[in-house]
This record gives structure tokens, C-alpha cells and sequence, in this order.
């Protein structure tokens, strides 16, 4: 009786996470669409829904911390609720960078449209990708989807770098629109860091699959 | 005699936690010196110091692991041990922030040095003081030292955000040394990434000393 109470409450903590996953995703694609757009009220929603973000991300890790601390759990299920743990904190940092690229929207609310030779669309869209993959990888506890996740970081890089140069050739370029190019390398950077915690969030995945072995393995190769 | 145990299996794990914060450090301070000085000697150690601090933070984690999945710690030990998982992940993001200096530094190595109107050892002091501080915090069990470090980290932006805002106006005025300004744009952020991680293990250290308290608080406080 008591071990079926505890595997609801695993179930609860897998749910909790899947809604914090969606705000922290919602408010990464909202807040590019408000750079995008110039939209202010975007960036309130953002605002807002970053709020939940951090309620969501509080009360997660407090009911991961209770399970831990009243059905001290064992083995698979321990290094689960870990790895929520972790998750968790990837999301949150996922939705400091959405508010980040939220904080740079508004510094140029008020200046011109200008064209910049950056698909940010598509580095976003890669992003959001990673990041359902990995959670995808967690429900499914396939290993090799979330392997799949960590190998896109190197596309995102790569994305990131070139848009970095194209801009920084902009700027070179036209003095005179520096700031929105400027602007346009963080925004491509702030991406580029939310694809890093959708890889922290698959190796996190990949922790929990395979245990010990996994690091023991690494440690082995490192030496 | 098994508690007595477990108090020295906590006390090899703080000093664990100890050893891996001196690496992290190390690693800031040889790469933003590897920076400064245009050192391909340095790169390579911070290199190697990267992969020590990998390694410690992968038996630094297990280590924890072991200690929640075999002695079941309650409240306080367990809030610190979890405390210790989430600081280690911060300490191994901040090797790797120093490792994404020394990427910086080589990409102009071989470039005819420059004057940038940026006081980077300033920077990289500040973002050192800060971790030393956080660490310093968790080993005093001293939530208000650790509180005055997230309260450091406005005054990083700030240097962050006057280093861009100079660069970029270096890049304007002298298009031709573009690339270097660009790079030491990024070295800021990076240092200033250093100091978010380590803003974050001082909140890590409040939630372990003040416990559910805090949370709860501040769950009112955003209501």
C-alpha cells in the first residue's frame, strides 16, 4: 500500500515536470517571437509566465525533496528523483534565458526595423526541438534519443557561430545599426545557451537510464 | 558508530566539494590569465585543469549519490547533500566557462596584440571573489554571507554591460580590430556567466541553511 502510494507520487513528480517543461518552452518561443515582432505585450506575457516558471520550479524540487526525505527511496527510483532535481534546474535557467532575450527586445522597441542576415526562426525552432527531445527522452527513458539531443549541440554551435560572424560583418559593415546587430549576437547566444540545457537535461536523462555504469565508463575513458 | 560514519562520510564529501571549487577556480584564473597574456601554454593547462575538474564532479556526484541511496539522511544532511549535487553541477559549468575563454584566446593568438578599453582582471576578480565567497558561505553556514553575494552580482552586470557598451563602440569607431573587440565581449559575458553560477550556489547555500522556510517566503512573496 505504501509502495503504491509512493509510485503516484512518482507519476505526480513526472507531471509536474512535464508542465514545468511546457511553461519553460512557452516562454523561450514567446520571447522570440517578441524579439521577432518588437512586441511588447509578448514581452509582458513572457514576464508573466516566467513568474510560473519559478513557482513551478520551487514547488517541483520541495515535493522531489519530501520524497526523498518520508519514502527514501532506493536504486532507479533515487537516481530518478535526481535527475528531476537536475532537470529542473535546467528549466529554470532555460526561462532566465527566454527573459534575457526578453531584456533585449525591449532595448530596441523603439529603434527602426532592420533585416538582419540571421534565420533567428530556425535557431529557435532547433532549440525548441532539443528541448521536447530530451524531455521526450525522459518519458520514454530511451537513452539513445537523449545521446540524439547531445549531438544537435554541435548544429546549434554551429548555427550560433555563424550568425556571431555574419553580424560582427554587419556591424563592420554599417556602423550605424551596431546596437541591432549587437543585440542580434546576444539574442543568437541566448538560444545557443537554452540548446545547452537541453543538453544538460539528456545527460541528465542518460544518468538516470544507465547509472553507475555510464560514469564509470567515462571515467575510464578520461584517464 | 554507524552515524559517526556517516558524519565523516560528510565531511570527506564537503571536502570533496572543497577540492573541486579549487579547481573551478583555478581554471577561471589560468584561462583569464591565458587571455590576458595571449599564452598557449596556459590554454593547454587550463585544458588538462578541465579535465580534473570533470572528473571530480563526476565522483563528487556519485559520491553523494551513495551517501542518499545507502545511509538515507533526513532533513537537515539530506538538504545538504542535494545542496552539494546542485553546487558541483554549478562548479563543473564554470570550468566550462573558462574553457569557452581559452576557445576566445585562441582564436586570436596569432592577431597583433591591442588595447582594450576593458579592466578584464578587474572583471575576472570580482567573478573569483564571488565564488570564494559562495564557498566560504557554505562551509560557515552563513546565509547572510551567502546573500551578499547574490546582491555582487548587479555590480557584474554592470561591468559587463559598460565592457560591451565600450567594445561596441570600439567596433564602431575602429572597424579593423572588430574581431578582438567582439572576442572580448564575449570573455565579459563569460565572466560574467562564472559569476551567475556562482550567485546560484549561494541561493543553493540559503536553501540548505534556511530550508523550506525561504521557499515558502518567497512563494508568498510572489503571490
Amino acid at each position: 500500500m505504501p509502495r503504491i502510494h509512493f509510485h503516484q507520487q512518482l507519476a505526480e513528480l513526472k507531471d509536474k515536470l512535464l508542465a514545468m517543461a511546457a511553461l519553460a518552452q512557452q516562454s523561450v518561443e514567446s520571447a522570440l517571437d517578441a524579439y521577432l515582432r518588437r512586441d511588447k505585450g509578448l514581452c509582458k506575457f513572457v514576464k508573466q509566465n516566467e513568474r510560473a516558471v519559478d513557482t513551478a520550479q520551487r514547488e517541483l524540487d520541495e515535493m522531489a525533496y519530501e520524497l526523498l526525505a518520508k519514502e527514501q527511496p532506493m536504486a532507479i527510483d533515487l537516481r530518478f528523483i535526481l535527475a528531476v532535481i537536475k532537470i529542473n534546474g535546467d528549466l529554470e535557467r532555460i526561462g532566465d534565458q527566454a527573459m534575457s532575450i526578453v531584456r533585449r527586445t525591449k532595448e530596441i522597441l523603439g529603434e527602426p526595423a532592420v533585416e538582419l542576415p540571421v534565420d533567428f526562426a530556425a535557431i529557435g525552432e532547433y532549440a525548441s526541438h532539443m528541448i521536447r527531445t530530451a524531455i521526450q527522452a525522459l518519458l520514454d527513458g530511451d537513452a539513445q534519443l537523449a545521446d540524439s539531443v547531445r549531438d544537435m549541440d554541435d548544429e546549434i554551435d554551429r548555427m550560433n557561430r555563424r550568425a556571431s560572424a555574419d553580424l560582427l560583418k554587419l556591424i563592420q559593415e554599417q556602423p550605424k545599426i551596431s546596437q541591432q546587430a549587437m543585440n542580434g549576437i546576444l539574442v543568437a547566444k541566448n538560444l545557443e545557451r537554452i540548446a545547452d540545457h537541453a543538453s544538460n537535461i539528456a545527460t541528465d536523462v542518460i544518468f538516470w537510464i544507465r547509472g553507475a555504469d555510464v560514469r564509470h565508463q567515462l571515467s575510464m575513458a578520461m584517464d
